[in-house]
């Protein structure tokens, strides 16, 4: 089954928007077994949506619309595809109380005359209910078969409406054996592109029809693994394979799958140890406990941590020896060591990382260039410090120091 | 002047690449005086990109499209929309030779022969070099006027390209009083929305033909000033005048225009005063640190912090008092005003930060619901607290008690 999107919004051609709907609609889509062939941004303008979902329709046959449903005058989306279908538009008794209980609800009440449009459908309209928000989805369909589904342009009402209506009826059409389009990625942090290809790469052969793309970031380098145009049983089967194999031969340098957050699996193989942990770092100033703080239930294994950013900081609370500042600098092993250590005796914990750096953009030497970081893990005690020059500008520099420090005690707890 | 885009790749239909390329192209177009009407994605199915790039010339007569330019069989847009304007590809000799002398810079020598096809153009081309990357810039236009703009999809090079290459080339088409579609934002924080409607809504007759948009995020409400349609010297004349009575009008909630950062706006304060700084933080775990040090030279202000995340490093690191701790609980007045007045004796700063509250998702009760935060700043013998009730999820609530302390200390430093 293919489909068209159709994006309308004046916000979106001048850029003030950026259009993430479009990236959303195409993976649920290709997952669900439906194809997007082709996605239009139209501004507001009704002669503008008019010819861009007619000629969709001609071409495609199925047209999803986003945006345009609101009460305002700009939002003519409903109007337009109502009148190429031919249809008036009449007031939904249902929406038109659903309406109104909101507004009381939201204590909105009068509620206003502009909100009232919103209950206005095209006649014979199928109503897709959006608890999110205050316009319903609508679901046109004419005699010979073509399909106007309208949706609003708010990304988390969209979201709602496309997975709990628009996928469960369009997936009713698509014939039992859909091919889909899914995929599943294996994380990796802390190893080169080109030594994760050596070992990937001659694996490539036996994971077809799967292909493999290399995804580099400040988190690391992602393998993503794609099955195009298999049934979804068996996409599924060979991605749970594949995923397998990837990992088995990337082993150490993998910290999980999809959406997988390293400060999460840190805090996870601590509180699974029962062990606590505290953090000293110095160029990262605050991101690295900012990580781990993100996690939701972070305080039943980090206690806190020192954001010694300044040398007298790091003397007077983490109880760094001046003479190791003075003979080797702050950004050096025996600091990031001492560090390390340091917040693990000043928080009492059995855990501890320390990070020290230049992120730039000034402050580089030839010896320690901007990107220079010596991150140091400490585990009871046995401890790790290694030296990384991280490239990208201050801000990439500093998120990947604090992925590389999560990192470098995962390795530590692994026993690797 | 009015233009079409067509990003092309299977990537963006399949939702695995968000289109930015989009609202770049937007947002510089319209700046200068240029109106895109219409964006197309498609596939890299060569009859897709043909498809989409003849119907934009027809409709539109200007294109200008990104991706498929590189060396791999996947990009076609070069070959279709050659074979389009009936123009064989040539081997362009400048484009060769840079590709060669790039590859023996980069030590990929001797060069692949995929990579030679990059230097493969529409004869009678006009070429824009792409200093960023090997896939060149294309113009191609044919008798009637009709012109196609190939852009490779890398944003950096998309952008390079865009501003360098190709505006000041179709600038030099738009009649001398091109009308422009320019803004400028006024960024606020701590007030909320319907306040500055209040007091801002009065003024928009006056600014028309200026429009007004209120953009809410974590960081508070931005005001955008748009200018539609006007000569470009008008339009800036106006948006000046229109941003200074924003600013008038929002006085205390004000804290820049446009890209502003609150932070750099705090430090530089601090800076000027010849002051220092220093954190104490427990709900936002780093948060509001790494927002400090990720300004370029914050060392000279920022000293350090600490991330007091367990109550035991609120009494130990930063000499809360347990009985504090124990009467008021940890989300209180008191215990804010403590970490910021023992954040400042313990890095002996001037002035000082504290942040505690329940960012959620668990931890809330009746009384201190999640999104319960307690701010409080000190600056020499002067402090102030206040308690917020932040909406949103977890990283939300972070966010915006990062964002509220450091506007809380900006105005103290101001006298509001």
């Amino acid at each position: 089954m293919n489909v068209e999107l159709v994006t309308v919004g004046t916000e979106l051609l001048l850029g003030f928007t950026v259009d993430t709907n479009g990236a959303e609609v195409g993976r649920a889509c290709a997952a669900a077994g439906i194809r997007l062939v082709r996605r239009t941004a139209v501004s507001d303008v009704p002669a503008d949506i008019r010819a861009a979902v007619a000629e969709a329709l001609d071409r495609t046959g199925i047209v999803i619309t986003t945006g345009g449903l609101g009460p305002t005058q700009d939002d003519a989306t409903k109007a337009v595809v109502a009148d190429l279908f031919g249809r008036p538009l009449v007031t939904d008794p249902d929406v038109a109380q659903s309406l109104e209980e909101r507004a009381r609800r939201m204590g909105r009440w009068p509620m206003a005359a502009s909100n009232r449009t919103q209950a206005e459908v095209p006649a014979g309209a199928t109503v897709l209910p959006n608890p999110r928000g205050t316009a319903p989805g609508i679901w046109l369909e004419d005699p010979a078969g073509r399909i106007a589904i309208l949706l609003p342009g708010v990304p988390r009402e969209m979201r709602g409406l496309l997975h709990e209506e628009v996928l469960p009826r369009l997936g009713q059409r698509v014939a039992g054996a859909a091919r889909v389009v899914r995929s599943r990625t294996v994380r990796t942090t802390g190893v080169a592109e080109s030594t994760i290809a050596d070992r990937v790469g001659p694996l490539e052969p036996d994971l077809a029809p799967l292909t493999l793309a290399y995804l580099p970031s400040v988190d690391g380098v992602d393998l993503r693994l794609t099955a195009w145009d298999l049934a979804a049983g068996d996409a599924d089967a060979r991605l749970a394979a594949g995923a397998g194999r990837l990992r088995d031969a990337i082993a150490e340098h993998c910290y999980g799958e999809d959406e997988a957050d390293l400060a999460a699996v840190v805090l996870e193989m601590l509180r699974a140890r029962g062990a606590t942990l505290a953090v000293g770092e110095s160029c990262t100033g605050g991101l690295l406990g900012a990580r781990l703080t993100a996690v939701p239930g972070a305080s039943a294994v980090f206690l806190g941590g020192e954001v010694a950013y300044a040398d007298a900081v790091k003397i007077d609370r983490l109880a760094v020896p001046a003479e190791l500042l003075a003979a080797h600098g702050a950004v050096s092993e025996p600091v990031a060591r001492a560090m390390a250590a340091g917040a693990r005796t000043a928080f009492g914990t059995a855990a501890a990382l320390g990070v020290t750096g230049i992120a730039g953009p000034a402050g580089g030497t030839p010896e320690k260039p901007v990107g220079t970081v010596w991150l140091a893990a400490q585990w009871g005690d046995a401890a790790r410090a290694v030296r990384v020059v991280f490239g990208g500008d201050r801000d990439e520099i500093r998120a990947r120091a604090a992925q590389g420090a999560l990192n470098l005690l995962r390795r530590l707890l692994a026993g690797a």
